[in-house]
């Protein structure tokens, strides 16, 4: 298989080590458009944002980034005052180097909460960041983001608008704090497309709906959830600015990207053994349905049966039951696949079961119920709830 | 120490084996009242509601109940038709069998989900669960009831009422499946004093809601939740059927024995090695205080610090940002026992660290948020999340 190319042209990348990261790993990444960009961005819905955040969120109101700063290892989050000033700093360390306007510099930090950002650590990593910029350093600027995350997550789609090649690159970093509403997660999208900001923002907030905020490691929503997407315009063809056809083809490419990338974030969720699709159907409306779905994926009896490969589909029934949708007991199907094991309320027990226990050892499976009270439906991706799942989150910061 | 005496005038217990639990341990409990006696009882808010369930909460409302009659390894519940069926034959052989009216027998299971009461067994076992009854039989019962349980939790008071020595026994088994609006639990009380059963119900209610609702395993809510409280006059006072001063005696008792109850059901949470007290001050209002505290109290990143020892607080501020309540990240303060960690949304770092620190070393800790925004406090006690939790849940069935 032919190594997949990052190259986006106008866009440099890096990555660094600078000890941040107590191990040694790239700790600290530059991305970087030779011209102004236009930039959509989406950040974490909890009320307590990282410094980075609130900075990044401030300069997306001008429209346009020439550089993404991130570095993992800290997430200068609950830093107070301090944390701030440190996070500006970096941005204008950055803006200087490369001699461009500091508000087209965006922060973004992941990993300990609370403890104050090692700015010098940073700062004496600079020079040798932006000297290592390069077309070709996209895996670099990946391997700086990730923290728990065992295997890199990176996506890349090329199309055509009006007659030009486009060419799309995303990385994404997770791997717990995953739910709705954004992941725990970094990710960055760059293209050379040429887009409006503002209906780049929409683009990014349709494809971020049916990909990152469908996806649940384990109900936690994080200080520090970022994602950035920059269109450099550098493919040449005449600025897009509203939906239309050219439109809906980038749209489609980007729901791709970003799906996919969230995708892998469950695949890595922290622990996670298996990659579990719930589908609710049947739900009285929308809202029913996705509680229904969440209750299920959240559930920890649930994701420890996955784990024990249990096909104990009583305590999806239980889920339901105190999700606050509207079910009626003696309606609900469950299927594993397509084998079914609930039928009216009731398990089918015998060869049903034997053949949903099939199901739950492969690595990746769906779960669907069917609530029969009306046409909603609603699906989510989750992972189960493993034993490397504790063993990871209890020695995190050691 | 002196063994504690279970012996309330006017009751027999009884508990033995019928193979339903697979390791032959006591499985069908009896607990029989020699007169008629008034009856209280609290059910799941799940919707999906074991058959025992719906059965005894159709019979509460006659307010009088002679026999309980209680199994565990099979909840009966996602069982249809048949189910409710079966839960009546088992009342109705009782009834037979003691010579009572069936609808004073009321029923109750636990155990797994969505399998066929074994119903020949229960039979079989019914003439020698009624043979064995004895005044004595307290811990017979009690075991029968347990499930993942790791240790028999029951508590015994005495008070005087209208001169007369009147006496509390309960019994509760957990331990999984806890949450607020009743926890996974089934648990039993019974009294000689003489009460309406509408006074009761009330009493029962206001203990519970400071006690079995403030609890909190793992935020699930079962299908067979169940407490009742059997008063049956033998103590000889006239009836109480208001809240005056003895009313408020027996309150205060029974609100003594339902916390230390669910005090015990947190400690013999599934794989819990600590008991934490989160307490959140300075709500806004009582909603955003409960909030506040049961989204600390359900995070599996909070939890699994817990379990690692870890001062990881951020994880604490970090679910108060998406726990929906309102708060302000400069003002929020955080408190390990006594030890402050965060002052003004900041670690304080250093020492205050390596205190709170020694304070997650303990069995048993507290720990405090002070949102300072209002008169509000809620607190709900907890435990981490362990290895063996996800242990135990994932081979529950097998």
């Amino acid at each position: 298989m032919k190594p997949l190319d990052f190259r986006v042209p106008g866009f440099l990348f890096s990555g660094i080590p600078t000890w941040v990261k107590k191990d040694g790993r790239r700790d600290l990444g530059l991305i970087y458009s030779e011209v102004p960009a236009s930039v959509a961005g989406l950040f974490t819905s909890n009320k307590i944002k990282a410094a980075p955040v609130q900075l990044s969120m401030e300069r997306l109101r001008g429209g346009l980034c020439r550089a993404v700063i991130v570095n993992s290892g800290n997430a200068n989050a609950c830093t107070g005052g301090p944390g701030l000033k440190d996070a500006r700093e970096v941005t204008s360390l950055i803006a200087e180097g490369l001699a461009i306007d500091e508000r087209l510099v965006f922060p973004a930090s992941t990993g300990v909460i609370g403890v104050p950002l090692p700015v010098k650590k940073i700062r004496e990593g600079i020079p040798g960041l932006i000297d290592h910029l390069s077309p070709e350093g996209w895996m670099r600027t990946v391997e700086a983001i990730m923290t728990t995350d065992t295997f890199p997550k990176v996506e890349v789609k090329t199309c055509r608008i009006k007659g030009k090649q486009v060419k799309l690159c995303g990385m994404v970093k997770g791997a717990g704090m995953i739910r709705p509403d954004l992941a725990t997660m970094l990710s960055f999208l760059v293209t050379d497309a040429d887009i409006s900001a503002s209906l780049l923002q929409r683009m990014l907030g349709k494809a971020a709906e049916a990909s990152f905020n469908r996806i649940t490691v384990d109900g936690e929503t994080s200080t520090n959830d970022t994602v950035l997407l920059l269109a450099n315009g550098r493919a040449g063809h005449s600025c897009l600015n509203r939906m239309d056809r050219d439109g809906e083809i980038f749209q489609s490419v980007l729901l791709k990207v970003c799906q996919n990338l969230a995708g892998s974030l469950v695949k890595d969720g922290e622990g996670a053994t298996k990659v579990v699709e719930i589908e609710v159907r049947g739900g009285r409306n929308p809202e029913d349905a996705k509680k229904a779905a969440y209750a299920i994926a959240h559930s920890p009896l649930v994701k420890t049966a996955f784990f024990g490969e249990d096909a104990n589909w009583g305590r999806i029934v239980c889920a339901l039951g105190y999700s606050g949708a509207q079910v009626n007991p003696d309606r609900i199907d469950v299927f594993f696949d397509k084998s079914p094991i609930v039928k009216n309320g009731v398990g089918l027990g015998g060869r049903s079961e034997e053949r949903a226990g099939q199901v739950l050892k492969k690595k990746s499976f769906k779960v669907t119920v069917d609530l029969h009270l009306g046409k909603s439906r609603f699906s989510v991706l989750t992972t189960d709830l493993s034993i490397d799942y504790v063993k990871i989150n209890a020695s995190y910061r050691s």
